[in-house]
Order: C-alpha cells, then sequence, then structure tokens
C-alpha cells in the first residue's frame, strides 16, 4: 500500500512535471484570468516593429513571447495605427517625438513606461535613453501584467541606484561548485565554446529580468588557468550570449597567474614583467572579449595568493590590476574577506583593520567588495564596520545568495530581510540616516562607481536554485541591486505572484511564511548573537562542539565562548573592542546592554547564564525558548503549505512539502544538539515546557557527513 | 553582425526548447501524421479497466498517456463493448479465458500482444503471466505506434533471453560520476529519502521501456558508506519508486567493509566475523529493501580490496557474498576485469587466468561479470577468452555504454554495431555457431542464470546522455539485454523513429551515419587493432606517446610497440600467446596472418612497417589512410547533418550540429597527433593526399585538459 501510494502520487506529478518543475521561475507567462484577460488585451494587442539591433530584438521577442502566454499573440502594428499597441523607443527616436517623455532623467540603463495618446490611439510607450533600457522596461511591463496590477494609466519611471548589479558564481572549472547547492555550474566549460547550452539564454533572460548586469563566471579561489586562451574563448562565448541582454562577463583573477602561466618566478605587482604580464593578459583579454567588465580577486585570504607575499599592500595589488583593465574600462573587484592566520586578533576586525587605513589610495576603477557582516555570511551579523568607514573608497556590497549557512537548499529561508536588515543599518557615518544603503548606492559619499554582488545559488538542477524557493533569493537580490531600499515584503509579493500565482489565498500566507523565515533559522540555529556554530568544513547542521583544528577562529567554540559562567563574544572595550571600528554612536549603542538589540546580543557580549533579557527569562531560558520558537515556526510553515495544495501545481507542492520535511527535522537537530551541547557549560534545567533533545549529545557529535555538497 | 545572428539564433531556438530537449528520449508520444491517425486511433480507442496493482497501474497510465499523445486521448470501456479496445491481461484472468493465448511460453517477463475478436468486437490482448510482463508489452505496443507500423493485425511474442538485464551506475555518494559525460548522477543521495526527484520515474519508464530490470546505483570503485543505514534508507527510496517498472536496485560492495564500518580487523572470507557481518548486513539491507536485487564487486582490481589481500580466491569471496545474499534471493556479480600490477603477463591475458581455473566453483547466484574484450572497453577488441571457456559458471557480459574511449559525449558513436559484433563473435567453444551470444543468453551452456549489464551513460544532462546520440547507445544496450541476437540496424532504426520521427528523408541518412560511426571512430583513433592510445588519466583524445608512470600496462607505448622495425603487440605463440586462450580454431585463426581480419591485425600481430595489407598498401600507408578515412566520415556525417535541418527540430539539430563539428575537429587531432607519433618510428613519407599534420608532434603533447569531466 505505500508504494503504491508513492507510485500514483509520483504518476499523477508526471503530467505536470514538464509544465511546472521550476524551470521558467518568474516568467512562466501563464494566462491570467479570463475576466483579467480582455482589459489586458485591449492595451497590448500589438507591438510596434523595431531596429534589429540584438538587444531590441529580444526585447521584443520577450515581449511577444511574454504576452502571448498571459493575454495572447500580440500583433505588429505602428503606433498610432490602432490602439493597444505597445511602442518600444531606444533613444529620441522620430516615433517619440513631441510626446515630451523625461529620457534626460533615465540615465543608461533606466527606463519608463508611459500610456499616451499617439494619431489619437491609446499606446504604451516603454522608453529608454539604450536599448538595455528597454528590454528592462519589457521585464517590468510584463511584470505588472504578472502581479495583476492595472497598465491603463502607466506613469512609471525607473532607474537603477547601483551601476554594477554582479552575480559571484564560486564556480569551478571541471563545474564543481563551491557551496553550491544546486547541483552543477551551469557553465559548461568543456563544451564550450563548440556548443553553448540554450540555457545560458534563460540565465540571461532571468537576470535582465532583474538588471543584472554583470557575472563573475569563476570562483574568486581561482584557478590560473581561467585566464588560458583556451577558457577565454570559452568565456566569450559566453560573453556573446549575454550580450544582448546588458550583461557583461567578469573572471576572477588568482594572483600567482604570472608564475603559473606567465612563466615568472614571481607575482610581485610592483616588478615590472608583473604588471606587463597584467597588461598583456588585459589587452589578450579584450581583444576577444571587447567589453568584458574585469577582475574579482580574493587575495591574501584564506590561502590564496596575494601581494602580501611580496610584502606589498592590497592598494599595490588592486592598483596595478586597475591599471591592466582600466585603458579597455574595465573594473577590479578587490575582496575586503581578508583575516590572517598568524593574526591573533578578532577576526571581525581585520578586514577593518586591513583597509581602512588605504582609504583614498585606490584607482577610480577597483570596488573594494565587503561582505554585509564582518564574520562570514552568518544567518545574522551585525553590518560590517567597513560601511561608512571608507567614503573616499567604492565599496561594493558583497552578499551570499546561495545558503552555506542557512540549511543549504532544502531549508525555506527568505533572506529578503537579511539584507535588507543589513541595507537598513545606519552606518551614522554622517550622522542619522547614512544607511548602508546610502554608502552602497554611492549618495552618501556622492561616489559614482557602485556596486553589489551576489554569491550566486544558481546551478544544474532543473529548479535552477535547488528549491523552489531559493529562487526568492536570486529575485530578491537582483531587486536590491536595482534599488537597494526597496521593501523586501512588497518584493516577496511580486515574487510570489510571479512565480505561484496571484491568488490572495495564496499570496497572503506565503509571503508570510517568507517573512518570518529568516527569523526562525536564526532561532533555530543561533540566537541572541550567537554565530559561527555550523558543521566542520561543509558547514551543513549544528556543530556547536567544534575546536580545534588549524585555527581557533575555525571553530565554534571560539565565537560562542561558552563555559560554566556564560556565553557570548565580548566585542565591547573589555573584550576585541570591535565595537571600536564603528561610528561612535553606533558602537556606543552596540557595547551598551541598555542600547544593544537582543538579536546582537552575544555577538557584542560575553554574558552569564542568569543575565536577564527584556522577556524576564534568564539568558539560557531565553535561548532556550528560541531555538524552540524556530522549530515551531518550521511547525507552521508545514501546515500553512500543506493548506496550500489546492493552488500550486502538484510537482511544485510535492518538492516544497519534502524540503520543508526536511527543513523541519533538522531544525530540531538544531535545537537538540544546540541545547544537549551548551546545557553540559550553563548546567540548568530547561525551562518548563521545552522537551528535552532526542538524542544525547554523543550522538549529534558522531553524526558524519562525508558526501555534504559544496565543499 | 556575429553576435545579432548568434541571438537570433539561439532566439529561434528558445521556444521550441521546452518541447524537444531530448529529456523526453524515445518516448515522445508526439501525434502521428493526420493520415495514419485514424487508423491508429480505431484499433486504440479504449483501455479497458485494470486491476490497481502498482505495475498494472502504471502499464495503464503509460498507455494512455502514449495513446493520448499519438492518436488521442483514449476512451475506457469493457473489451467487448466496443471495436478498438485495448485489453491488459496479467495472468489468466477471465477476461482472456477461451482467446487460447499461449501464456506458457511467455515465461515470467515475456508478453504477447494478439488482435482477438472479444463478444464480436475488434480488441487487442496485451497479455503476460505476471504485472512486468503487461508494461513490457504496452511499451512495445506503442512503440509500434511511434515507428509508424500497423497494429491491426498483430501477432507478437517476446520474451526476453536473458535474465538479468542490468544498468551499472559508475556513481559516487557525492554525485560525481566516474568516466560519466552528462552532468552528475541522477541519484541525488543528499535529498533522499526525503525527496525523490521525479526525474526517477522518467528513469524508471525508460529503463523499463527496454525491459531493463536491474540498476546498480554506486561506482564499482566502492565507499562502504552506500552500505550503511543512511545510505540503505535512501537506495530503498529508489527501490520504491523503481519496483513498479520491474527494477530491481543493487548495490556496490567495498570488500574491505567488514572493517571500514562493520569494526572488524580483517576481511578475510573465512573469517567466521566476516561472514557474519555480511549475512547481517545482507539482512538489514533486505529488511527494509526486500526485493533488494544484490551486490556488484570490483575486487583486487585496480588497487580496490579484494580475497587476495588475504590470500584468499575470487571464489572465497564471492561465495561469501553469495551466501549472505542467497536466502534472500539476491545475487552477486563477480567481475572479471582483474589484472595485477605484480603480474609481468600481457594484461590481456590475466582475466582468464585468474578465472578459468575456477569453472564450476561458483555459487550458483554468483554472476561472473566479463567485460566484451580483454584489455578494457577500447574501440575495438576481440572478444573477451573467457566466453566459452567457463561452460559452468554464469557469465554475465560487461558493456560500456559511456563512451570513455569513444570521445566522450560529443563524437557521435552508434555502439550497437560494436556490441552485436562481439556478440556475434564465434567462441567455437562447442563447435561453429557458439557465439557469445549463445553463452550470455545461456543456451551454449545450459546456464538459467544469465545477464547482461551496461555501464550507464546517463546523467543529469538535461538529455540524460550528454548527447541526443548517445541515447541510441543507451536504447541499443537494452534491446539487446532483451535479446542479443537482435540486429543493430534496425534497433537505430527504431531509435531514429521513436526520437526524430518516421520521415525515411530523415530516417535513412541518420541510420547510416550510426551505422558506420563506430568504424570511423577506431579508424581516426586506432585503426588496424591498435588499442590503448588515448590520453592518460582523462582518457580524452590522442596519448599514443604515453609512457613511464606507475605500470607499463597503464600506458600506450606497451600496447603499440612501436619501433623502426615495425608496430603490433604479438599475442601469437612468439609473443605473448594470447591466442592460445582461445578455442584452438578460433587462436589458430587469430595467430594466422592469412586468416586473422586486419581489423584486429595489430591486436595479435608485431609487424613490419612495410607488411603489405590486403588492399596492397603497405602498413604505414594503409594506417594513415585509415585514419583520413576516419575523419572524412565525420565530415561526411557533418554534411548529412546539416542537410537535415528541415526534419529536425531546431533546439536538437542545433545540439548535435555543435557536436559534429567538435568531433570533426577532434577526429583531425587523432590522425594528426598519431600520425606525428609513429611517424617518428616509421621514417616514411605520408602516402600522396595525404596532408601534413597541422601542427607539429609537441605542439599534440603540450596539449592538457586538467578539467576533463570523468576523472
Amino acid at each position: 500500500m505505500r508504494f503504491l501510494a508513492l507510485v500514483l502520487g509520483l504518476l499523477l506529478l508526471a503530467p505536470a512535471a514538464r509544465a511546472e518543475d521550476g524551470y521558467d521561475l518568474w516568467l512562466r507567462y501563464k494566462p491570467v484570468a479570463e475576466s483579467a484577460r480582455v482589459a489586458y488585451a485591449a492595451r497590448a494587442a500589438a507591438i510596434a516593429p523595431v531596429a534589429e539591433t540584438p538587444t531590441l530584438t529580444v526585447a521584443r521577442a520577450e515581449l511577444e513571447r511574454g504576452l502571448t502566454g498571459l493575454v495572447g499573440q500580440p500583433a505588429s502594428a505602428a503606433a498610432g495605427a490602432r490602439d493597444g499597441v505597445i511602442l518600444l523607443a531606444s533613444g529620441a527616436t522620430p516615433a517619440i517625438t513631441g510626446l515630451g517623455l523625461p529620457l534626460k532623467t533615465l540615465g543608461e540603463e533606466g527606463y519608463l513606461i508611459r500610456t499616451v495618446t499617439v494619431g489619437g490611439k491609446a499606446t504604451t510607450v516603454i522608453a529608454a535613453n539604450r536599448d538595455i533600457g528597454v528590454l528592462y522596461g519589457v521585464f517590468r511591463y510584463l511584470s505588472l501584467i504578472q502581479t495583476g496590477q492595472s497598465v491603463d494609466k502607466l506613469d512609471i519611471v525607473s532607474v537603477p541606484k547601483v551601476k554594477l548589479r554582479m552575480l559571484n558564481h564560486w564556480d569551478n572549472l571541471d563545474r564543481h561548485v563551491e557551496r553550491g547547492y544546486s547541483g552543477q555550474s551551469i557553465f559548461d566549460w568543456w563544451r564550450l565554446p563548440g556548443h553553448v547550452d540554450p540555457r545560458m539564454v534563460d540565465y540571461a533572460r532571468a537576470n535582465a529580468s532583474l538588471g543584472i548586469n554583470g557575472t563573475v563566471l569563476n570562483n574568486v579561489n581561482a584557478k590560473a588557468d581561467s585566464l588560458t586562451a583556451p577558457f577565454i574563448a570559452k568565456a566569450a562565448a559566453l560573453a556573446d550570449t549575454f550580450r544582448p541582454y546588458g550583461i557583461k562577463v567578469y573572471l576572477t583573477a588568482r594572483f600567482s597567474s604570472p608564475m603559473e602561466i606567465g612563466g615568472l618566478k614571481t607575482a610581485d605587482p610592483l616588478d615590472p614583467a608583473v604588471r606587463a604580464f597584467w597588461k598583456a593578459k588585459a589587452d589578450e583579454i579584450y581583444k576577444t572579449i571587447p567589453d568584458f567588465g574585469g577582475f574579482l580577486v580574493k587575495a591574501n585570504s584564506e590561502g590564496q595568493p596575494g601581494p602580501q607575499d611580496y610584502g606589498r599592500t592590497h592598494v599595490d595589488g588592486a592598483n596595478m590590476l586597475a591599471d591592466a583593465v582600466g585603458p579597455h574600462g574595465g573594473v577590479v573587484f578587490w575582496r575586503a574577506f581578508v583575516y590572517s592566520h598568524e593574526q591573533p586578533e578578532d577576526r571581525a576586525k581585520q578586514g577593518y583593520n586591513e583597509f581602512k587605513p588605504f582609504d583614498g589610495q585606490f584607482r577610480d576603477n577597483v570596488v573594494i567588495q565587503v561582505k554585509n557582516g564582518a564574520i562570514d555570511f552568518q544567518p545574522r551579523e551585525p553590518f560590517h564596520p567597513l560601511f561608512g568607514a571608507m567614503p573616499k573608497t567604492n565599496l561594493g556590497m558583497e552578499f551570499q545568495i546561495t545558503k552555506e549557512y542557512l540549511g543549504f537548499s532544502t531549508h525555506l529561508v527568505y533572506l529578503g530581510p537579511m539584507f535588507e536588515e543589513t541595507l537598513a543599518s545606519d552606518t551614522m557615518a554622517k550622522g542619522k540616516g547614512s544607511t548602508v544603503a546610502k554608502v552602497i548606492d554611492g549618495s552618501l559619499d556622492g561616489r559614482k562607481l557602485t556596486a553589489m554582488a551576489g554569491v550566486a545559488n544558481i546551478g544544474s538542477d532543473r529548479n535552477w536554485s535547488g528549491s523552489q524557493f531559493d529562487q526568492a533569493n536570486w529575485y530578491v537580490f537582483g531587486r536590491l541591486a536595482w534599488d537597494p531600499e526597496a521593501g523586501t515584503q512588497a518584493i516577496a509579493q511580486d515574487w510570489t505572484r510571479m512565480t505561484f500565482g496571484a491568488d490572495p489565498r495564496l499570496v497572503t500566507p506565503v509571503v508570510s511564511m517568507m517573512m518570518g523565515s529568516r527569523e526562525a533559522a536564526v532561532d533555530y540555529m543561533t540566537p541572541l548573537g550567537l554565530h559561527h556554530q555550523m558543521g566542520e568544513g561543509h558547514h551543513y547542521g549544528p556543530g556547536p562542539w567544534v575546536s580545534g583544528g588549524p585555527r581557533a577562529d575555525w571553530t565554534s567554540v571560539y565565537y560562542a565562548k561558552a563555559s560554566e559562567t556564560g556565553i557570548g563574544f565580548d566585542r565591547t572595550a573589555t573584550g576585541s573592542n570591535a565595537t571600536a571600528q564603528y561610528a561612535p554612536a553606533v558602537g556606543a549603542c552596540y557595547a551598551d546592554l541598555k542600547c544593544v538589540d537582543e538579536k546582537d546580543l552575544l555577538w557584542f557580549h560575553h554574558l552569564p547564564w542568569d543575565y536577564r533579557l527584556k522577556s524576564g527569562d534568564t539568558l539560557w531560558d531565553g535561548m532556550v525558548k528560541r531555538y524552540g520558537r524556530g522549530v515551531s515556526y518550521v511547525d507552521g510553515m508545514n501546515r500553512t503549505w500543506a493548506g496550500l495544495a489546492p493552488y500550486v501545481d502538484a510537482r511544485r507542492h510535492r518538492e516544497v512539502s519534502d524540503y520543508l520535511k526536511i527543513q523541519r527535522a533538522e531544525a530540531q537537530w538544531w535545537r537538540d544538539a544546540s541545547i544537549a551541547w551548551f546545557q553540559t557549560f550553563a548546567k540548568r534545567p530547561l525551562p518548563a515546557g521545552e522537551p528535552a533533545p532526542n538524542h544525547t549529545l554523543e550522538y549529534y557529535k558522531a553524526l558524519g557527513f562525508p558526501f555534504a555538497p559544496g565543499i
């Protein structure tokens, strides 16, 4: 009977499998409700001809594809010839002369969508100064229909606030993805350039629909091979494919490449031969990829080579590369994720200490790429102290979209609120309102070269991201890169409508699930400011007992500092004094138990187990309750999702349902293992009503995962 | 312009992408021509109800799905109620009583399809003794329509000639596939058992459509982890999914598991604790997977542990495992691919030497699995001398479907003729007609437990096999496992019709391309009996200069034995005398230059460069011409395929076209590098009209492929 149920279940899914397996992402273009179709179709009855440039061709094709799916095949007609024509206008073309459109405000990538009358006929203009803006406008226009908004009287102007909106793929040349949980790299280096997988076009479409305009194809833990002629030719084939979609390709640059593929004995950035190597390499790349974006570099970090190997500085290294790509219009992203294993200093302080002194010394075409927090993409981190601290430097944001520390692909964790929390943080660098978002969009310090990067969660899995809901994290990242002040609840609503459908009986509970999911993960993994408590190496599941190994700051015990007397990392003046890296008002608050938010409590403070939380609970009791609250939230998501079966296609419903069950079990595991471990220090009973862990501590410590993905 | 062409090209493909990307394999079920539809629909108007067993349920669902696609939705009706009912009958059910069907001849897995009259109404009966036969019959019935055959007067009886029709997946638990060129393992161990990818159902459907009834889930280079409780639970989830399709799961067994996961100090097969470990392990597995197939073992081969580590024999090892699974009905596949690095003997002789003496000593539930040739899946090998030499032993065939030595996924090489060549080889063991096929199907020696295994070419690539045409190799393997004497040209025709369409303007040239493709690969890689000339480690491209390393018989020079005086491996009495391992008449012919086929010439003989071939050419000239002939054939395939654009959907046409261009370049590379190398020995000019290699020998030797797949 069990077999039969399984078989029948899978069988029933089969017919739907081709239609709704997640491959289409938020670009499904399924027919709108018949009641709405007529009104849309009237406004989108025809598309005016466009110039056959690559980008306008794909823009028109996308619009046609979208409208065909949503409301029915559009016709072709010139604007003014009939009602309901959509006019795509790139630059001040004759067709839009006299309409008084504010093209000047749109910059190079912005667009406007406006309902106008042309020759007495109702017309929708999607206009931009350059072709790419038109494509962005087309995606926006389609999203209006996808999300059920009226297109009768449009007057939309949208301009990206960040110049470089980037995906970083930690993809190796053998297709293994470091910290990837959605299959192999989508970049099929082996068959490139002879064969370009058509999926590359869909990848470009999806990114363009969000305004993402750059992609780093390979891992920051780089191989020099990526800069050899065969791989440049492969990258060029991808660049050719992505170009119509406004996406530039970038490569990571292994700092020791001059030795590995250049035949030199050094990679010293002040050595003339080394500088000549990089100049020549840049020239070689730009010959094949004229609009190559530039290099992303991880140097002197976690074993990667860098300028410090030669007694030089990050400035020396970054500027050398910047000088190589600069004449071609290229950019160098230099990562601030740097910490030294010879350095006994609190790891959270090292990035600031290394980079802050160099403010103003980097070339104009260098972006210092800073992770959102000072440790490493933990479920929750206070904002990185470098934000606001380098006003004379281009500082770019690095978020992690792939859920290395958040349960891999099988935990439903919507990262929007996490990204938003960082972006909305007030650095106070120039007084109140100096948010991280304003650092990133350049407005705080008047910087022009602005950037936001997301470490991609994209892989060869049919659903791209490993899970249906992880698509939302790619989506929200893209939307925030366009506008770092956008609200992530509204973004979740858009995504849900486009991805699952606009029925409010579905949208409301799904968005509600999503919005609380990150806080739940923090609760069941690392409540109250705890951090870096995961399993060793693979970062899967709880490992609060991790200790030993090559360096203390790769262990859990280093960060929790649990003992019989208390728990937490003192980063106030009595401890590492990391709080002093923030603007005084910010640092003072973090250091003050009366001011610091309890969400960051143990990040900044070491406190006794009986410390009283605002709730009146002791620290121990509050911790235990928070673990349990996280588990309960996942329970709730399971219940909610089960009730949504009538509104979601069977295959995707089943997949999400399976994953939520996995998440439920693993949330329990996180709770139980963490409590079992910390109780050995706290030596206190669990608060009333909180069940004991399901297994002994030894059981949890003995679990091993030799084949975990993404290592 | 180049960009525009590319973009437009890819764009035009996009709409077709969802429909025809190869995912559907040969089970596309696209509508037949309207002119044919009426006749089919009349015969397939309704499906009679079936008992709701798992297998009959999927059989009925498959029939409905197929008919819906091919000719339109069938109705439901009892046989006799109307014309055109299809009646699925498992066992001697009342519905078929009195029809006089020869069920007795069908065995456990055979089926019959017969047009009969029931209650005066034209009815098609698909009958079998067990449910699985009905499912096989359904696939056969659908294939008749797919290939354009009449279904008006059917009288088909089909019974598999081989009992265990097996896929061997060389898939690691981290999803890397050894010698895989089609992405990752389709077995998503990480998410199992919590989530079963719906693709697992399509995998089962595809295999069942060929009659494949067993699959080994993991690599012969095994990890003991696959036998731990978590992985048994994962395998069980797959077994539950595959069961309705008649497919049993098997696991590889690492011989040292008793030490690695059993806490023992030895894996000696005569040690009682070791025997108890395996007994208990088998009991544990069967408790979770009641129809578990058994173990596949690679022991004492290429570094794998085995009984010889304890001074025991293959018989000791295999029989111990056989005793563990035997009470549950399980089987042990023990591989004969064994050669010792301490053994100076010709590697081609070692398998025979190791196993022949044990004939008759293995348990009844042991199958000795023998590769088709004595070295290792080379483009051409004479049949393995063990075939015919162990009449008292169950000998199973191991073919390699994945193209480790045949250009990976981007060379079009249809393996049907290669498999057929081996199966049709006459061992002469019991006189003329003692073909390998008759050894494998058990008829030569009256053996009941018969088996054919294929090393799978299946991976996570959307098209399953890495290329559209590699699907044909999976297909032909399955068809030959059902009937080792089936003709592979007819199979290619069936596959082409089902995969691309039945238009003879397409089918004839495609089948022609396919049928010559393997000989072409032999020509451009290893003509005239040369073997093992590929690149080191990855086995990609030519490496005739490979020498040194840990063992001579892993080098190319060991096998070619080229010198100024000649080339080839003397396996006659003046050499290794491997010919003496064959039946006298066979061995004598191989050893005799007047008798041996030139295709095997240098496999068995070392000959001077001026040796005269039958064509009158010298050996050197003939070699060079054959390399060139192989390249020319690929040229021809490119031309043929380009002309087929009107008959093939754009996306698949483009993919094949891209790959054929890659193959063309690599065939040239093989030719040029091989000629450049061997000319250093032959010191003779190229025959007139044969162009010099494009590059120097040093160029070819310097090529490196650090990120080649499948290693």
